[in-house]
Protein backbone atom coordinates (compact mmCIF):
# COMPACT_ATOMS: atom_id res chain seq x y z
CA UNK A 1 0.00 0.00 0.00
CA UNK A 2 1.69 3.21 -0.89
CA UNK A 3 2.69 5.51 1.74
CA UNK A 4 0.13 8.26 1.77
CA UNK A 5 3.02 10.87 3.08
CA UNK A 6 4.33 10.47 -0.49
CA UNK A 7 2.91 11.40 -3.54
CA UNK A 8 4.58 10.81 -6.80
CA UNK A 9 5.06 12.50 -10.15
CA UNK A 10 6.27 12.05 -13.34
CA UNK A 11 6.74 14.62 -16.23
CA UNK A 12 6.16 13.70 -19.75
CA UNK A 13 7.80 15.65 -22.33
CA UNK A 14 6.52 15.30 -25.91
CA UNK A 15 8.43 17.13 -28.45
CA UNK A 16 10.64 16.49 -31.10
CA UNK A 17 12.10 20.02 -30.76
CA UNK A 18 13.21 19.20 -27.50
CA UNK A 19 14.80 16.65 -29.01
CA UNK A 20 15.99 18.30 -32.07
CA UNK A 21 17.77 20.32 -29.92
CA UNK A 22 16.02 23.76 -31.27
CA UNK A 23 14.00 24.35 -28.66
CA UNK A 24 15.14 24.29 -25.02
CA UNK A 25 13.52 22.97 -22.25
CA UNK A 26 12.20 25.14 -19.54
CA UNK A 27 9.52 22.92 -18.30
CA UNK A 28 11.32 20.46 -16.75
CA UNK A 29 13.26 22.93 -13.77
CA UNK A 30 9.80 24.76 -13.53
CA UNK A 31 7.99 21.84 -12.95
CA UNK A 32 10.03 19.94 -10.56
CA UNK A 33 10.53 23.02 -8.36
CA UNK A 34 7.07 23.58 -8.20
CA UNK A 35 6.20 20.11 -7.28
CA UNK A 36 8.64 19.91 -4.22
CA UNK A 37 7.06 23.24 -2.99
CA UNK A 38 3.41 21.81 -3.33
CA UNK A 39 4.80 18.35 -1.79
CA UNK A 40 4.80 16.35 -4.42
CA UNK A 41 8.14 14.23 -5.34
CA UNK A 42 9.14 14.22 -9.01
CA UNK A 43 10.23 10.65 -9.69
CA UNK A 44 11.00 10.74 -13.25
CA UNK A 45 10.95 12.97 -16.27
CA UNK A 46 10.63 11.19 -19.82
CA UNK A 47 11.25 13.47 -23.20
CA UNK A 48 9.82 11.85 -25.89
CA UNK A 49 9.13 12.47 -29.77
CA UNK A 50 5.83 13.41 -31.63
CA UNK A 51 5.40 9.51 -31.88
CA UNK A 52 1.90 7.79 -31.30
CA UNK A 53 3.40 4.59 -29.99
CA UNK A 54 5.91 6.40 -27.87
CA UNK A 55 3.89 8.87 -26.45
CA UNK A 56 1.19 5.78 -25.71
CA UNK A 57 3.77 3.45 -24.11
CA UNK A 58 5.65 6.19 -21.79
CA UNK A 59 1.99 7.49 -20.76
CA UNK A 60 1.03 3.82 -19.50
CA UNK A 61 4.15 3.16 -18.02
CA UNK A 62 4.04 6.35 -16.16
CA UNK A 63 0.33 6.41 -15.27
CA UNK A 64 0.30 3.33 -14.12
CA UNK A 65 3.63 3.84 -11.83
CA UNK A 66 2.82 7.41 -10.28
CA UNK A 67 0.53 9.54 -8.61
CA UNK A 68 0.23 11.71 -11.26
CA UNK A 69 1.53 11.75 -14.78
CA UNK A 70 1.82 15.32 -16.52
CA UNK A 71 2.73 16.05 -20.01
CA UNK A 72 3.42 19.06 -21.45
CA UNK A 73 3.57 19.81 -25.41
CA UNK A 74 1.75 18.38 -28.57
CA UNK A 75 -1.82 20.12 -27.85
CA UNK A 76 -1.88 22.83 -30.77
CA UNK A 77 -4.17 23.47 -33.52
CA UNK A 78 -1.66 21.63 -36.08
CA UNK A 79 -1.40 17.95 -37.56
CA UNK A 80 1.96 17.07 -34.99
CA UNK A 81 0.01 17.84 -32.17
CA UNK A 82 -1.03 14.24 -31.61
CA UNK A 83 -1.09 13.73 -27.36
CA UNK A 84 -4.60 14.41 -26.81
CA UNK A 85 -5.26 10.99 -29.13
CA UNK A 86 -2.42 9.41 -27.88
CA UNK A 87 -3.99 9.97 -24.31
CA UNK A 88 -7.50 8.66 -25.76
CA UNK A 89 -5.79 5.51 -26.66
CA UNK A 90 -3.52 5.26 -24.04
CA UNK A 91 -6.75 4.96 -21.55
CA UNK A 92 -8.41 3.01 -24.22
CA UNK A 93 -11.05 6.18 -24.37
CA UNK A 94 -13.39 7.96 -27.30
CA UNK A 95 -12.36 11.42 -28.53
CA UNK A 96 -13.93 14.67 -29.61
CA UNK A 97 -14.48 17.74 -29.23
CA UNK A 98 -15.31 19.00 -25.97
CA UNK A 99 -17.95 21.36 -26.31
CA UNK A 100 -16.67 22.68 -22.86
CA UNK A 101 -13.65 23.42 -24.19
CA UNK A 102 -15.53 25.28 -27.41
CA UNK A 103 -17.69 27.12 -25.25
CA UNK A 104 -14.57 28.11 -23.39
CA UNK A 105 -12.58 28.96 -26.39
CA UNK A 106 -15.70 31.06 -28.03
CA UNK A 107 -14.18 33.46 -25.37
CA UNK A 108 -10.96 33.70 -27.12
CA UNK A 109 -11.62 33.39 -31.28
CA UNK A 110 -14.10 34.76 -33.17
CA UNK A 111 -16.83 31.88 -34.69
CA UNK A 112 -15.00 32.16 -38.20
CA UNK A 113 -11.39 31.63 -36.02
CA UNK A 114 -12.63 28.22 -35.40
CA UNK A 115 -11.69 26.47 -37.98
CA UNK A 116 -11.39 22.69 -38.29
CA UNK A 117 -7.56 22.79 -37.04
CA UNK A 118 -8.32 25.25 -33.93
CA UNK A 119 -11.55 23.29 -32.61
CA UNK A 120 -8.48 20.61 -32.50
CA UNK A 121 -7.62 21.86 -29.36
CA UNK A 122 -10.75 21.11 -28.06
CA UNK A 123 -10.67 17.71 -28.38
CA UNK A 124 -10.58 15.65 -25.54
CA UNK A 125 -11.18 12.27 -24.12
CA UNK A 126 -14.64 10.80 -22.67
CA UNK A 127 -14.66 11.78 -19.28
CA UNK A 128 -11.63 14.71 -18.83
CA UNK A 129 -11.78 17.23 -16.78
CA UNK A 130 -10.96 20.63 -18.20
CA UNK A 131 -7.80 22.29 -17.21
CA UNK A 132 -8.20 26.48 -17.00
CA UNK A 133 -5.77 28.71 -18.82
CA UNK A 134 -6.11 31.99 -17.74
CA UNK A 135 -3.48 32.82 -20.22
CA UNK A 136 -5.21 32.59 -23.40
CA UNK A 137 -7.77 30.62 -22.42
CA UNK A 138 -7.74 27.27 -24.95
CA UNK A 139 -7.95 24.66 -21.85
CA UNK A 140 -5.36 21.91 -20.82
CA UNK A 141 -7.39 18.44 -19.75
CA UNK A 142 -7.18 16.39 -16.89
CA UNK A 143 -8.11 12.25 -16.85
CA UNK A 144 -7.92 9.85 -14.46
CA UNK A 145 -4.37 10.91 -12.77
CA UNK A 146 -3.01 12.25 -16.31
CA UNK A 147 -2.72 15.59 -16.35
CA UNK A 148 -1.99 17.48 -19.98
CA UNK A 149 -0.10 20.68 -20.58
CA UNK A 150 0.42 22.70 -23.24
CA UNK A 151 4.04 23.06 -23.93
CA UNK A 152 4.78 26.98 -24.22
CA UNK A 153 6.47 27.91 -20.72
CA UNK A 154 3.41 30.91 -19.81
CA UNK A 155 0.52 28.63 -20.73
CA UNK A 156 1.99 25.44 -19.24
CA UNK A 157 2.52 27.19 -15.86
CA UNK A 158 -1.15 28.76 -16.02
CA UNK A 159 -2.10 25.37 -16.21
CA UNK A 160 -0.44 23.70 -13.57
CA UNK A 161 -1.41 26.74 -11.23
CA UNK A 162 -5.22 26.00 -12.25
CA UNK A 163 -4.56 21.88 -11.43
CA UNK A 164 -2.32 22.14 -8.28
CA UNK A 165 -4.94 23.27 -6.06
CA UNK A 166 -7.42 19.76 -7.00
CA UNK A 167 -3.85 17.96 -6.38
CA UNK A 168 -3.37 15.36 -3.32
CA UNK A 169 -0.25 16.73 -1.89
CA UNK A 170 1.98 14.30 0.87
CA UNK A 171 4.44 15.49 3.48
CA UNK A 172 6.61 17.91 2.29
CA UNK A 173 10.58 16.87 1.55
CA UNK A 174 12.27 19.23 3.88
CA UNK A 175 15.95 20.21 3.01
CA UNK A 176 18.62 22.36 4.64
CA UNK A 177 22.06 23.08 2.82
CA UNK A 178 25.14 23.63 3.64
CA UNK A 179 28.47 24.90 1.75
CA UNK A 180 31.67 23.06 3.04
CA UNK A 181 34.08 25.04 1.87
CA UNK A 182 36.19 22.16 0.58
CA UNK A 183 36.58 20.03 -2.38
CA UNK A 184 34.40 17.26 -3.18
CA UNK A 185 36.79 14.70 -3.06
CA UNK A 186 38.49 16.21 0.64
CA UNK A 187 34.65 15.14 2.57
CA UNK A 188 33.72 12.08 0.74
CA UNK A 189 34.87 9.96 3.43
CA UNK A 190 33.56 11.30 6.58
CA UNK A 191 30.31 12.40 4.70
CA UNK A 192 29.31 8.83 3.51
CA UNK A 193 29.64 7.38 7.19
CA UNK A 194 27.30 10.63 8.52
CA UNK A 195 24.92 9.76 5.88
CA UNK A 196 25.27 5.86 7.01
CA UNK A 197 24.38 7.29 9.80
CA UNK A 198 20.88 9.03 8.94
CA UNK A 199 19.17 6.65 7.22
CA UNK A 200 15.87 8.54 7.55
CA UNK A 201 17.52 11.66 5.22
CA UNK A 202 18.88 11.70 1.92
CA UNK A 203 22.05 13.57 1.77
CA UNK A 204 23.30 14.99 -1.45
CA UNK A 205 26.99 16.62 -2.30
CA UNK A 206 27.04 19.35 -5.29
CA UNK A 207 30.40 20.58 -6.36
CA UNK A 208 30.71 24.54 -7.74
CA UNK A 209 32.89 26.80 -8.52
CA UNK A 210 32.79 29.48 -5.95
CA UNK A 211 33.40 33.11 -6.17
CA UNK A 212 37.06 32.91 -5.86
CA UNK A 213 37.02 30.44 -8.60
CA UNK A 214 37.98 27.51 -6.71
CA UNK A 215 35.95 24.27 -6.53
CA UNK A 216 33.37 23.87 -3.66
CA UNK A 217 31.06 22.02 -2.50
CA UNK A 218 27.12 22.07 -1.28
CA UNK A 219 25.96 19.75 0.79
CA UNK A 220 22.42 19.09 1.09
CA UNK A 221 20.17 16.87 3.64
CA UNK A 222 16.62 16.27 2.89
CA UNK A 223 13.92 14.50 4.50
CA UNK A 224 10.29 14.52 5.40
CA UNK A 225 11.29 14.55 9.19
CA UNK A 226 11.97 17.67 11.05
CA UNK A 227 14.09 16.16 13.74
CA UNK A 228 16.09 13.62 11.67
CA UNK A 229 16.97 16.83 9.14
CA UNK A 230 17.90 18.82 12.28
CA UNK A 231 19.86 15.79 13.62
CA UNK A 232 21.62 15.26 10.40
CA UNK A 233 22.35 18.40 9.60
CA UNK A 234 23.92 18.86 13.39
CA UNK A 235 26.38 15.65 12.16
CA UNK A 236 27.10 17.37 8.54
CA UNK A 237 28.41 20.35 10.56
CA UNK A 238 30.56 18.89 13.10
CA UNK A 239 32.14 16.58 10.40
CA UNK A 240 33.10 19.47 8.58
CA UNK A 241 34.34 21.31 11.56
CA UNK A 242 36.07 18.55 12.51
CA UNK A 243 38.05 18.39 9.27
CA UNK A 244 41.45 19.70 9.25
CA UNK A 245 41.87 23.00 8.16
CA UNK A 246 42.66 23.88 4.41
CA UNK B 1 17.46 -4.79 -39.35
CA UNK B 2 18.08 -1.18 -38.29
CA UNK B 3 18.74 1.37 -40.98
CA UNK B 4 22.44 1.96 -41.20
CA UNK B 5 21.77 5.70 -41.86
CA UNK B 6 19.34 5.55 -38.83
CA UNK B 7 21.72 5.98 -35.81
CA UNK B 8 20.21 6.89 -32.71
CA UNK B 9 20.96 7.62 -29.12
CA UNK B 10 19.09 7.72 -25.67
CA UNK B 11 20.20 10.25 -23.07
CA UNK B 12 19.88 9.38 -19.12
CA UNK B 13 20.13 12.39 -16.50
CA UNK B 14 21.22 10.07 -13.40
CA UNK B 15 20.65 13.09 -10.19
CA UNK B 16 18.07 13.92 -7.18
CA UNK B 17 18.99 17.17 -7.88
CA UNK B 18 17.24 18.08 -11.33
CA UNK B 19 13.90 16.19 -9.99
CA UNK B 20 14.50 18.39 -6.48
CA UNK B 21 14.45 21.34 -9.14
CA UNK B 22 17.10 22.62 -6.90
CA UNK B 23 19.89 22.07 -9.97
CA UNK B 24 18.04 23.25 -13.79
CA UNK B 25 19.66 20.77 -15.80
CA UNK B 26 22.11 22.34 -18.79
CA UNK B 27 22.73 19.45 -20.65
CA UNK B 28 19.92 18.11 -22.23
CA UNK B 29 19.32 20.92 -24.95
CA UNK B 30 23.60 21.31 -25.50
CA UNK B 31 23.82 17.11 -26.08
CA UNK B 32 20.59 17.38 -28.47
CA UNK B 33 21.90 20.02 -30.66
CA UNK B 34 25.65 18.61 -30.69
CA UNK B 35 23.94 14.90 -31.35
CA UNK B 36 21.67 16.44 -34.53
CA UNK B 37 24.52 18.23 -35.83
CA UNK B 38 26.87 14.89 -35.84
CA UNK B 39 24.19 13.16 -37.67
CA UNK B 40 22.54 11.10 -34.61
CA UNK B 41 19.21 10.68 -33.38
CA UNK B 42 18.19 11.54 -29.89
CA UNK B 43 15.26 10.14 -29.60
CA UNK B 44 14.46 10.14 -26.17
CA UNK B 45 15.76 11.41 -22.45
CA UNK B 46 15.22 9.69 -19.00
CA UNK B 47 15.89 11.61 -15.97
CA UNK B 48 15.99 9.28 -12.89
CA UNK B 49 16.55 9.44 -9.30
CA UNK B 50 19.78 8.46 -7.15
CA UNK B 51 18.02 4.83 -7.09
CA UNK B 52 20.41 1.46 -8.02
CA UNK B 53 16.78 -0.10 -9.43
CA UNK B 54 15.81 2.90 -10.83
CA UNK B 55 18.68 3.78 -12.69
CA UNK B 56 19.76 -0.18 -13.85
CA UNK B 57 15.97 -0.20 -14.92
CA UNK B 58 16.27 2.69 -16.63
CA UNK B 59 19.71 1.82 -18.66
CA UNK B 60 18.56 -1.73 -19.80
CA UNK B 61 15.54 -0.57 -21.05
CA UNK B 62 17.66 2.31 -23.58
CA UNK B 63 20.53 0.49 -23.83
CA UNK B 64 18.85 -2.38 -25.73
CA UNK B 65 16.62 0.33 -27.76
CA UNK B 66 19.31 2.44 -28.75
CA UNK B 67 22.38 2.67 -30.95
CA UNK B 68 23.92 4.83 -27.94
CA UNK B 69 23.12 5.59 -24.77
CA UNK B 70 24.78 8.63 -22.82
CA UNK B 71 24.39 9.28 -19.17
CA UNK B 72 25.02 12.04 -16.60
CA UNK B 73 25.65 12.26 -13.23
CA UNK B 74 26.58 10.33 -10.46
CA UNK B 75 30.05 9.97 -10.96
CA UNK B 76 32.01 11.96 -8.53
CA UNK B 77 33.76 11.07 -5.20
CA UNK B 78 30.85 10.61 -2.64
CA UNK B 79 28.60 8.26 -1.28
CA UNK B 80 25.25 9.63 -3.77
CA UNK B 81 27.60 8.82 -6.86
CA UNK B 82 26.35 5.63 -7.97
CA UNK B 83 26.36 5.64 -11.31
CA UNK B 84 29.50 3.47 -12.71
CA UNK B 85 28.44 0.46 -10.04
CA UNK B 86 24.77 0.60 -11.66
CA UNK B 87 26.29 0.72 -14.94
CA UNK B 88 28.37 -2.59 -14.03
CA UNK B 89 25.43 -4.35 -12.38
CA UNK B 90 23.23 -3.72 -15.34
CA UNK B 91 25.96 -5.49 -17.89
CA UNK B 92 26.34 -8.11 -15.15
CA UNK B 93 30.07 -7.06 -14.98
CA UNK B 94 32.69 -6.93 -12.18
CA UNK B 95 33.81 -3.43 -10.80
CA UNK B 96 36.95 -2.17 -9.35
CA UNK B 97 39.58 0.59 -9.43
CA UNK B 98 40.85 0.86 -12.87
CA UNK B 99 44.56 2.07 -13.13
CA UNK B 100 44.49 3.49 -16.18
CA UNK B 101 41.90 5.88 -14.57
CA UNK B 102 44.20 6.01 -11.42
CA UNK B 103 47.25 6.65 -13.86
CA UNK B 104 45.72 9.76 -15.37
CA UNK B 105 44.11 10.94 -12.00
CA UNK B 106 47.26 11.40 -11.11
CA UNK B 107 48.47 14.09 -13.86
CA UNK B 108 46.05 16.05 -11.28
CA UNK B 109 46.38 15.04 -7.59
CA UNK B 110 48.83 14.26 -5.76
CA UNK B 111 49.24 11.26 -4.24
CA UNK B 112 47.85 12.30 -0.70
CA UNK B 113 45.09 13.25 -2.34
CA UNK B 114 43.87 10.22 -4.47
CA UNK B 115 42.04 9.40 -0.59
CA UNK B 116 39.70 6.64 -0.95
CA UNK B 117 37.22 9.08 -2.13
CA UNK B 118 38.69 10.23 -5.23
CA UNK B 119 39.39 6.85 -5.80
CA UNK B 120 35.90 5.79 -6.68
CA UNK B 121 35.89 7.93 -9.46
CA UNK B 122 38.26 5.49 -11.16
CA UNK B 123 36.07 3.04 -10.83
CA UNK B 124 34.71 1.52 -13.69
CA UNK B 125 33.63 -2.19 -15.12
CA UNK B 126 35.72 -4.58 -16.30
CA UNK B 127 36.25 -3.98 -20.19
CA UNK B 128 35.39 -0.33 -20.00
CA UNK B 129 37.48 2.10 -22.20
CA UNK B 130 38.75 5.73 -20.64
CA UNK B 131 36.24 8.63 -22.12
CA UNK B 132 39.25 11.34 -21.99
CA UNK B 133 38.45 14.84 -19.95
CA UNK B 134 40.74 17.50 -20.83
CA UNK B 135 38.83 19.69 -18.18
CA UNK B 136 39.92 18.59 -15.42
CA UNK B 137 41.46 14.89 -16.12
CA UNK B 138 39.10 12.60 -13.80
CA UNK B 139 37.77 10.09 -16.81
CA UNK B 140 34.44 9.35 -17.71
CA UNK B 141 34.44 5.54 -19.66
CA UNK B 142 32.43 4.08 -22.24
CA UNK B 143 31.20 0.37 -22.11
CA UNK B 144 29.32 -1.32 -25.15
CA UNK B 145 27.03 1.26 -26.26
CA UNK B 146 26.88 3.36 -22.86
CA UNK B 147 28.80 6.02 -22.25
CA UNK B 148 29.31 7.20 -18.87
CA UNK B 149 29.69 11.26 -18.43
CA UNK B 150 29.83 13.74 -15.43
CA UNK B 151 26.82 15.83 -14.58
CA UNK B 152 28.94 19.31 -14.30
CA UNK B 153 28.41 20.37 -17.87
CA UNK B 154 31.59 22.21 -18.65
CA UNK B 155 32.78 18.48 -17.90
CA UNK B 156 30.03 16.56 -19.94
CA UNK B 157 31.26 18.87 -22.69
CA UNK B 158 34.72 17.88 -22.53
CA UNK B 159 34.07 14.13 -22.67
CA UNK B 160 31.34 14.07 -25.36
CA UNK B 161 33.89 15.80 -27.65
CA UNK B 162 36.20 13.33 -26.75
CA UNK B 163 33.67 10.07 -27.14
CA UNK B 164 32.35 11.81 -30.23
CA UNK B 165 34.85 10.97 -33.10
CA UNK B 166 34.34 7.61 -32.15
CA UNK B 167 30.89 6.87 -32.51
CA UNK B 168 28.59 5.67 -35.98
CA UNK B 169 26.98 8.16 -36.81
CA UNK B 170 23.88 8.63 -39.62
CA UNK B 171 23.04 10.50 -42.48
CA UNK B 172 21.94 13.92 -40.62
CA UNK B 173 18.64 14.65 -40.57
CA UNK B 174 18.60 18.23 -42.60
CA UNK B 175 16.15 21.07 -42.03
CA UNK B 176 14.99 24.22 -43.16
CA UNK B 177 12.86 26.84 -41.37
CA UNK B 178 10.34 29.28 -42.36
CA UNK B 179 8.71 31.65 -40.73
CA UNK B 180 5.20 31.67 -41.61
CA UNK B 181 4.10 35.38 -40.01
CA UNK B 182 0.70 33.71 -39.13
CA UNK B 183 -0.96 32.39 -36.56
CA UNK B 184 -0.74 28.70 -36.26
CA UNK B 185 -4.43 28.23 -35.93
CA UNK B 186 -4.93 29.86 -39.37
CA UNK B 187 -2.22 27.31 -41.44
CA UNK B 188 -3.38 24.62 -39.65
CA UNK B 189 -5.50 22.66 -42.24
CA UNK B 190 -3.58 23.53 -45.57
CA UNK B 191 -0.08 22.54 -43.56
CA UNK B 192 -1.72 19.76 -42.69
CA UNK B 193 -2.16 18.65 -46.21
CA UNK B 194 0.98 19.75 -47.24
CA UNK B 195 2.46 17.53 -44.32
CA UNK B 196 0.42 14.22 -46.14
CA UNK B 197 1.83 15.05 -49.62
CA UNK B 198 5.18 14.38 -48.06
CA UNK B 199 5.75 11.52 -46.01
CA UNK B 200 9.82 11.28 -46.15
CA UNK B 201 9.24 14.66 -44.41
CA UNK B 202 8.94 15.51 -41.16
CA UNK B 203 6.97 19.30 -40.88
CA UNK B 204 7.15 20.89 -37.59
CA UNK B 205 4.85 24.04 -36.55
CA UNK B 206 6.15 26.48 -33.42
CA UNK B 207 4.21 29.02 -32.45
CA UNK B 208 6.35 32.04 -31.01
CA UNK B 209 5.67 35.71 -29.99
CA UNK B 210 7.44 38.12 -32.27
CA UNK B 211 9.05 41.44 -32.49
CA UNK B 212 5.89 43.00 -32.09
CA UNK B 213 4.27 40.73 -29.53
CA UNK B 214 1.86 39.10 -31.90
CA UNK B 215 1.32 35.41 -32.23
CA UNK B 216 3.57 34.07 -35.06
CA UNK B 217 4.59 30.16 -36.20
CA UNK B 218 7.77 28.94 -37.53
CA UNK B 219 7.29 26.08 -39.81
CA UNK B 220 10.08 23.29 -39.60
CA UNK B 221 10.54 20.74 -42.38
CA UNK B 222 13.24 18.27 -41.91
CA UNK B 223 14.58 15.09 -43.81
CA UNK B 224 17.27 12.92 -44.65
CA UNK B 225 16.94 13.38 -48.48
CA UNK B 226 17.70 17.35 -49.65
CA UNK B 227 15.38 16.66 -52.69
CA UNK B 228 12.60 15.88 -50.51
CA UNK B 229 13.30 18.65 -48.37
CA UNK B 230 13.50 21.38 -51.10
CA UNK B 231 10.11 19.62 -52.55
CA UNK B 232 8.36 20.03 -48.95
CA UNK B 233 9.65 23.19 -48.12
CA UNK B 234 8.71 24.66 -51.63
CA UNK B 235 5.00 23.39 -51.15
CA UNK B 236 5.27 25.09 -48.04
CA UNK B 237 6.12 28.50 -49.32
CA UNK B 238 3.62 28.28 -51.63
CA UNK B 239 0.97 27.00 -49.28
CA UNK B 240 1.44 30.61 -46.97
CA UNK B 241 1.91 32.46 -50.36
CA UNK B 242 -1.97 31.11 -51.05
CA UNK B 243 -3.01 32.15 -48.11
CA UNK B 244 -5.83 35.65 -47.73
CA UNK B 245 -3.60 38.49 -46.64
CA UNK B 246 -4.27 39.31 -42.74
Amino acid sequence: MPDPAIITAALLIIGDEILSGRTKDKNIGYIAEYMTNIGIDLKEVRVVPDEEDEIVTALNALRARYSYVFTTGGIGPTHDDITADCVAKAFGLPIDVDQRAVAVMRERFKPEELNEARLRMARMPEGAELVHNSYNKVPGFRIGNVIVMAGVPVIMQAMLDAVAPTLQTGVKLLSESVRADRREGDIGEPLRAVAKAHPATMIGSYPFWDEAGQPNTNLIVRSREPAALAAAMADVKAMLAALPSV
